[in-house]
């Protein structure tokens, strides 16, 4: 199953690769800045929470140490847990959250757990600073949802995060994003939903969807 | 801070919960398909490969066994690897890409490459069916990079994709994802890119990039 090319379509296509790595490598030449970024994952679609998850996950790996808090509660499940666990000195997660917010409409409870949860963060983001920081990455799971539903003050939260650690990598994942935290955020990735089993009656999965 | 509830937040939640549960419960019972899911994540935006690796490890977590190829050399860095290769007997990765599309210089090189690698997804996937599936899941990691450089052919691509073993899982990532590969896909997600530090002049860095 061969692919023939030309001699002419061989040198014009490795020409115009030669083209664009050189155009790259001077691209990247001008990246010199070394800091912890604010990372958002937002948008309808799934892999926000799972794209964190692979990201705590690297960062182990690269012999980081990674805090989670856990805004929603069963967002990440046993699966992920059991996998970063075998890290137990790299990762420690909390999960504060009650529950999804759409399942209860106890405003007191949402805010006290958001409340918990946010001070929990504050916690694992001031104990990364200076020269022996707790966490390299720390993970606000979820954390768009509650300031979606004003269950924390929208510009404490921003004034904190804008203030963090500079070497401290902060993730913050969920839909519906602020545009405020988008304005902070040094990469923010939207995950859109084209496609979803649910539409052809495919039911949740064990792997997949939990 | 404490959470302590009073008796009626207590009935009141639980109320909510039952609720909850019931509605959730009659939208799921009437998704009743079980099936392995064609995965796929696309888009300009981070997290692509990202998320496929979260989804390696959740499945790991859930006991299944995974497969992976790598159709560009350096997706998956040491971070990953150092973390999966915690549970040798529940993955299998092999990288056969000769690096990324834009930075080789050899034209031919890279279609023998994605021809070997396309060899070894289709013997994995083919060892997935029956009663003894050799994987739950497989992910080929930038597939459609080497499909949108025409580096294989996509109509046996897809025919062949479309008869994978029906429980199988399979995940294909990389930008420019063909239409035909997302006609037959279950579940799609394009990542926007809405911000990357790199047009702030920071340089990638270990733990998110790599």
């Amino acid at each position: 199953m061969t692919t023939k090319l030309t001699p002419e379509e061989i040198a014009r296509a490795n020409e115009k690769a030669a083209k664009k790595k050189a155009a790259r490598d001077k691209m990247l030449a001008t990246k010199t800045i070394e800091k912890g970024l604010l990372i958002v994952h937002t948008g309808k679609g799934k892999g926000k929470s799972t794209a964190a998850f692979g990201l705590a996950a690297r960062a182990i790996g690269n012999d980081m140490k990674v805090g989670v808090v856990q805004y929603v509660k069963g967002k990440w499940e046993t699966g992920e847990r059991k996998v970063l666990e075998a890290f137990p000195e790299q990762i420690e997660i909390h999960t504060m959250g009650e529950g999804f917010t759409w399942e209860t409409q106890d405003r007191e409870r949402d805010i006290r757990a958001a409340e918990k949860a946010w001070e929990k963060s504050k916690e694992m983001i001031e104990a990364s600073r200076g020269d022996n920081p707790a966490y390299d990455m720390v993970i606000l799971d979820e954390l768009n949802i509650v300031l979606r539903y004003d269950s924390l003050p929208l510009d404490e939260v921003i004034e904190f995060l804008k203030n963090k650690p500079e070497k401290l990598h902060v993730v913050v994942t969920g839909r519906n994003a602020k545009e405020e935290l988008i304005e902070i955020a040094d990469l923010v990735t939207e995950m859109t939903q084209i496609k979803h089993p649910f539409r052809s009656g495919v039911k949740a999965q064990v792997g997949i969807e939990f």
